[in-house]
């Protein structure tokens, strides 16, 4: 069943310890839309300026991912600069042009109103609900935030949540939006709030599902040439959510199977700045790296 | 196999969010050895002043634990008082008084010397060596360490990891001894120390075992009701140790099963202080949250 993303897209400049990467393609929709290409096709939301580069259009249109919902407006795409220091677990922000985004206002195209799975990633709780208005009663809709809409916008947000069914977010934006440090908790606090399907995500250490029906326990699958962390998050969202999409059937079993794919596409993302690594791997990598995880994993 | 263990058996006094414990058994050798009575007799060798408790030695006396190696002198017993905060991640230690441990020179009873199995709590490389030396040939050794011998007595840290065939210990003393942050590489630094097994545990995050045949990944168990973390580590090391002994055999397999067994055991001993939690549970306990965990994490 046909995916649908609505995020950013963008250029971005990343510092390391590895190294630089200057004015490269980034932005939440993007790693998303690789990720979960490898499994059914994708429908991106979004915009850009009238400067983005055609050759990051190019890259895209190598995947299954329907551009038609990639507005350009006269204007500047959005950019973001970062720095990772040493133990690459904290992006400093250097500095952020909304540019273009900034003017964001969502408009599903008419052909992408019917879809079955949507992934509202990180953005204002405002825009998520605009697209959720636009959708004609979809299957099953998750979403992502950020701390600054947890602190800034949490009537919103909580308006949000009672209208999705997976909400996946990091640890400390877990912690920060139910004020409950035990992870486990702050999950069922969460589910609370609407979602039946909450994924903390750990960064490194793996990830945790709670739901209804029982819990999973994905650890990190243990990488050892961390290049860039830059878009983990939205890869293991877009390899989770295309998995789920690609079965049509949202239940723990497939949804574990789901996180796994999701955390296999999230280290291959590490391993390289923006999506070099992602360009280079087809389905029998990630199915042969998927196999040596569950080699280290089985109990 | 019966399994000896040498390390402290004390006296502490822990503050938590949850509550405050006054003058409760502990110590690196009664929780490994609580823990590993599971499955095997355990045989341990340690130091206590004249005025350790009887009930302390009746708790242990109910557990197939072997105390001809609990040396009494005269004095006072090793006493540690700690407070936990907030997260309860790390133990603020607000006063050690090693008393009898202090000159503590392990002296391994003649009919202990054959055990096949042997783990030396974290202590004094030099006595962890001088233990080596009493042995007569085991199959497996390993070996926990802290912080403070990683920074104060390097060398002979290097010598003792040179006769160990496990190391286990957590993920910041990993990083310190090898001043590696990736944990895989600190993991096969560690490898090239001595240890064919590195067990690097991460806390709540579970844990990570490299060897020759392979890597495991353990998360951690989700447990919601963290009472105490004291003795968590020990009580791990114990599970661990005391399953592989029970089956007599190294390797990938039973290591990992041994791992699973260590964490569902550490688990529990979180749930309250001293040894309250480990003291209320049986076999049968056991394996249902061992089978519970399985659940969660099957790929």
């Amino acid at each position: 069943m046909p995916l649908l993303v609505v995020g950013s897209v963008g250029i971005d400049t990343v510092e390391t310890p590895h190294g630089k990467a200057q004015d490269v393609l980034g932005g939440s929709a993007v790693y998303f839309s690789w990720a979960a290409s490898f499994f059914v096709p994708v429908r991106l939301v979004s915009v850009v300026g009238s400067d983005f580069p055609e050759r990051y259009r190019d890259d895209l249109s190598t995947k299954d991912i329907d551009m038609t919902g990639l507005e350009v407006r006269d204007g500047k795409t959005f950019r973001w600069s970062g720095q990772y220091k040493d133990t690459m677990h904290v992006a400093e922000t250097l500095s952020v042009d909304l540019n273009v985004f900034g003017q964001f206002a969502p408009n599903v195209p008419e052909q992408f109103r019917d879809s079955r799975f949507v992934f509202l990633a990180n953005g204002l709780p405002t825009l998520q609900m605009e697209v959720l208005d636009q959708m004609n009663g979809p299957a099953f809709v998750a979403a992502d935030t950020m701390n600054h809409w947890i602190s800034d916008m949490k009537p919103e947000l909580l308006k949000v949540l009672k209208r999705v069914d997976g909400f996946i977010l990091n640890d400390a934006e877990a912690r920060q939006l139910t004020e409950e440090h035990n992870l486990i908790k702050a999950a069922r606090a969460l589910q609370e709030m609407g979602p039946s399907y909450v994924i903390i995500k750990k960064g490194e250490h793996g990830s945790l599902l709670v739901s209804e029906e029982g819990f999973c326990l994905v650890p990190g699958y243990p990488t050892e040439h961390v290049k860039d962390p830059t878009g983990a998050g939205d890869t293991f969202a877009g390899g989770t959510m295309g998995y789920l999409a690609k079965t049509g059937t949202v239940n723990v079993e497939n949804m574990r199977q789901a996180i796994i794919y999701g955390t296999v596409l999230a280290s291959f993302n590490v391993e390289g700045f923006s999506i070099e690594r992602l360009k280079q791997i087809d389905m029998a990598d990630l199915e042969s790296r998927r196999s040596h995880f569950a080699s280290m994993v089985k109990f």
